[in-house]
């Protein structure tokens, strides 16, 4: 059983105030909960994580105590109704962790031979998770968030990710700021009237903008472009979905 | 003001069972309000749309009067109130449209002659939503979903496509039966171990198969494909998400 005073804790994760309060974060469920532990144990790891807290139910606890051995003094046994009540999902699923926050050093040698991500105010945790997804799956290590992002923490955001939050890096910066510090980089960005993404020359390395949902890239952001690109499109759509013109750029910058 | 008949009945229409029943579904929010009443003035619109009620804000109806003019019979002015009670949305946004089910004939001709896509079992209505919106975007004219899928009449669905519902048909079949009913056509689909999308050969007329979130595609339909493709991966990420894999698989037969 959590005290109140636990239970109150918990729940006020939710919430990027007291995340960041706290510095730390919520990851839910049996599929990333095993994925964690192992990462946690796991010296190839792309980076090293720390966890808080581990609250299981009795049964999932019962069933991962392999996994669990180095994390005893961290285990919490709560019921469904405890679950329910520090869960952010609709259907609590096992179990939730508590993580430390990242503190990452920008790691400026990598991102000068990669491809970056850097995200321009998007605003849906659910699409950022997805955007982190993506990265995770074509390779990309790192993605820079603007300051008025959504927060990588945010419980929706995790979900989203399916566990890329443990391979990718996310950074909150300014990205004009940002954009200067590595002028050396091609920097591309999906505009109306920009050239075919599939007949312009794209560079392995580069920094690639993602524009809000709704307003595109900013004015301040579409002056750091060094190519304008557009998505060809044969109907009649305004526009995509963020996370959907990121899976298609990305795709396209790997498929040299 | 509304009956309280008429709110218990709008807000049955939030679940599927009684969209069926009344055989109609809602639209919510100025954008799309407007995109609406524009396409059922449109001759040259995709298809015809059958408007049953609309259901403003008093300022949202007097600043729309010439979009309004041919459905002054069926505009109902409500309260902020009122629109709370029957909206889907978090923030409800000034008016709510009822239309009519749309009943297509198969169109079997434009069908052998364009891309086609088959959804088997897509689970999340805002997955469906953003696929259809893809396929409007890369002037894919028709949908078919498996009788599994999520609700296409749903309205997160429909909030989702930003439109492309009013351009993009969509069916409701068995999709096993519907291959082997254009059996001339090739079709695709992304599986673990598949060919190098990139690298294989896309025909221009195809049926392009998208599985499930979790489980992919089924086996069933596994057995229909007559190419395994695979969206190649640079990370360590197990799977993408439904709608992003959509958009990059669309993207590479667009690109032909």
């Amino acid at each position: 059983m959590l005290s109140k005073a636990k239970v109150k804790y918990l729940n006020s994760l939710k919430s990027k105030k007291f995340r960041q309060k706290y510095n730390n974060f919520v990851a839910e469920g049996d599929k990333i909960a095993i994925e964690i532990l192992k990462n946690a144990q796991n010296p190839n790891a792309a980076f090293s994580i720390e966890i808080e807290a581990i609250y299981g139910l009795s049964d999932w606890i019962k069933n991962h105590q392999d996994l669990l051995q180095p994390f005893q003094a961290i285990i919490a046994e709560v019921d469904n109704a405890t679950l329910k009540k520090i869960s952010s999902l609709q259907t609590p699923n096992q179990v939730l962790i508590v993580l430390k926050q990242f503190d990452f050093d920008l790691p400026t040698a990598q991102i000068q031979t990669n491809l970056t991500l850097l995200l321009d105010e998007i605003q849906d945790p659910g699409n950022l998770g997805t955007i982190m997804r993506i990265a995770d799956w074509f390779g990309i290590p790192n993605v820079i968030c603007s300051t008025n992002c959504a927060d990588a923490y945010n419980p929706k955001t995790i979900q989203a990710t399916m566990g890329a939050f443990l391979r990718v890096r996310t950074f909150r910066l300014n990205l004009t700021e940002f954009c200067r510090n590595f002028s050396a980089l091609p920097v591309y960005g999906a505009v109306l009237g920009g050239e075919n993404l599939f007949q312009t020359k794209l560079n392995k390395n580069a920094l690639i903008v993602i524009g809000n949902e709704g307003k595109g890239i900013s004015p301040d952001m579409i002056q750091q472009l060094t190519h304008r690109i557009e998505i060809p499109a044969n109907g009649q759509a305004e526009s995509l979905n963020a996370a959907i013109a990121t899976g298609i750029i990305c795709a396209a910058f790997r498929n040299l």
